[in-house]
C-alpha cells in the first residue's frame, strides 16, 4: 500500500449545518455540495458531498452519515466522538486559542482546553457539531517546519 | 484556519495489535511506539503513539482509544463504526481488489466488495479491527493525476 491518504470523510448529521461550519466558522474553502444529482434510495447511498480541498492535495469531505453507512454497507449508526482525531498544526501559540475560539464562536463545543502537554506541546481539543475532535497544536521543536 | 490536516489519530484498543496491521499487514512505514515514556494515569493520558509518516507530510497515528479519550477530555468510549472514513486512491482498478484482499489476509473485515458507484468511481471498503471504515478507490477520470 502506497504510504498515502487522499480523502479524509465525516459522517454529519445535517450537510448545510456541517458546510457553514467547515466554510463559513473556520473559513475552509469549498464550492459547496458536489454530486447532489446522485439521489440515492433507501438501501443505495446518494452521492452528494461537501469537499474542502487542502495543501497537498488532501480532501476533507462531509457525508451524511446514514450515507455513508449506506456506501460502507454498515448498520446505522449513532453519533460517538473519540473514534479519532484531526490534528492542525499552527505556526504561533498564540494562534491555538484563537482557533479553539473560533471553533467555538462557529458552534463547536471546546473539551479541553489549550494548555501544555507532558511531551512539549501547547494545545487543546474542540468538538465539531458532530462529536468531531480536532486537535489544535503548537508545538515549539516545529514551530517552522511542521506547517510547511 | 490554514486549509490543512497535519495528523489524523485513530483511537484503538490495542495499541499492538493496531501496529502490527498497519505496518506488517498494510505495510505502511513506521519506527514503531514512540513517547512510551510518557505512562500517564488514571486522568492524564499517556504518551505512546504509533506515527505513520504518509506522502505529503500527513502523519497517521496510532493511540490506545483510553489514551485518546483523557486527552481530548471527553468520557470513555466504546467502539463505533461510521463517523468517519479514510480514502485511499490507487492508480489501478485491480490494485482494489488486491488491496481489500491484502487488508482482509491482515485481520481487516470487507464491509463492501469493491463494485462501480453511481458517481464513476470503482470502490469497495473495510473494516480495520479497530473499526475504522477504509475505502480503497478507483476513479478512471483521475487515474493518473489523482495520486500523485
Amino acid at each position: 500500500m502506497e504510504p498515502c491518504v487522499h480523502v479524509i470523510t465525516l459522517a454529519v448529521d445535517d450537510l448545510q449545518r456541517a458546510l457553514t461550519f467547515y466554510r463559513d466558522g473556520l473559513g475552509l474553502p469549498t464550492s459547496g455540495v458536489v454530486a447532489a444529482g446522485y439521489e440515492g434510495s433507501e438501501t443505495e447511498a446518494a452521492g452528494a458531498i461537501v469537499p474542502f480541498k487542502l495543501d497537498g492535495g488532501l480532501i476533507l469531505s462531509l457525508y451524511p452519515r446514514s450515507e455513508l453507512a449506506k456506501d460502507a454497507r454498515i448498520p446505522p449508526t449513532s453519533p460517538a466522538s473519540g473514534e479519532f482525531s484531526i490534528g492542525h498544526i499552527v505556526r504561533e501559540r498564540s494562534e491555538v486559542d484563537a482557533l479553539l475560539a473560533q471553533a467555538q464562536a462557529a458552534g463547536a463545543t471546546l473539551t479541553d482546553e489549550a494548555h501544555e502537554r507532558p511531551w512539549g506541546i501547547y494545545s487543546g481539543y474542540f468538538r465539531d457539531p458532530d462529536g468531531h475532535l480536532w486537535e489544535i497544536i503548537w508545538n515549539p521543536r516545529q514551530a517552522s517546519s511542521a506547517v510547511d
